[in-house]
């Protein structure tokens, strides 16, 4: 490995900035021409350090989020499938039917997605990064708990950190195999 | 520092299991005497790990939790401020009031608690032993998501992270002191 492993903590609320670019830079856009008009400053805080992250996907990443409404991660998310990193999506079953949820959007994309069936909360909030990069915290990733939420997120590339939660992720999601699924 | 730092992954829902013995020894009860009748097993589970880090706290215990509920964990905190061990509890104001929260039993106790006056949530989990350990993650401190939900705690004595963590905790204390309350 060249570089030294990251170790990032970022805390929110987020400051207020446009993501725009950075969306765009990731789809291959080009954001000098047209930029976003929006009054929001182009400033780093912790959301675009977020979405950083998770846009350097190059092969996988998996998702375990007890609650995903935030439209610009979902757009990080879908850009990443586009653009061929195997996404899979674990979450809750009694928060993804809610308004404003992501999880609708992003199946209908074709992106994999499990639910539990259990009377205990799917609660996790954490990600994983190319089988490297663990992104894990308080956070879900809503734009209430971006905005408005005291919140911390873990950046880690320990593999001591991140193999349980890929452990972890793998469990759950064969646990969460639709074939187990009970219809009433 | 003679032993390599913790790093250590919990994951929820805890294997049920007796903690009596584990908190009657750190109250310096003799427990072979008495031991509990309760029919649960005397095991290791990661709420009995998540109890014994706290419970190795000598000096400082910082928490910042947005749901305190579980009788194990307020247990072992009142044992440890008995102890001597200057504790500081931040919290969240919606949900301190609520049936069965821990935070009144804390206060009558002796223990420094402050919360926000915001419309968002102090969502952290984290707590902070001896300006050493750092424990995080998605869970709150309740019966509910101890038995019942998908969770993860991070046990970390890594500098880079526990660092960032204090400096927040002091962050948020100085600016939920009571003197900056606003009353309606």
């Amino acid at each position: 490995r060249r570089r030294p492993p990251v170790r990032e903590v970022l805390f929110f609320p987020s400051r207020p900035s446009c993501t725009e670019a950075l969306l765009a830079e990731a789809a291959g856009l080009r954001t000098t021409a047209r930029p976003c008009p929006c009054p929001l400053p182009r400033v780093d805080s912790s959301l675009s350090r977020l979405l950083r992250h998770l846009l350097s996907a190059r092969r996988s990443l998996e998702i375990c989020l007890f609650a995903f409404s935030s439209p610009q991660l979902g757009r990080a998310v879908q850009l990443l499938h586009r653009r061929g990193v195997r996404v899979r999506i674990v979450t809750d079953a009694q928060y993804m039917g809610l308004p404003g949820s992501q999880i609708g959007l992003l199946r209908h994309a074709g992106i994999q997605v499990r639910h539990d069936q259990e009377d205990g909360y799917m609660h996790h909030k954490f990600a994983v990064v190319d089988r490297r990069m663990l992104i894990t915290g308080s956070l879900n990733w809503t734009t209430q708990a971006i905005q408005n939420n005291r919140e911390n997120v873990l950046v880690v590339e320990d593999a001591e950190y991140v193999k349980p939660f890929l452990d972890e992720f793998e469990r759950i999601w064969e646990e969460y195999n639709p074939i187990n699924y009970r219809f009433f």
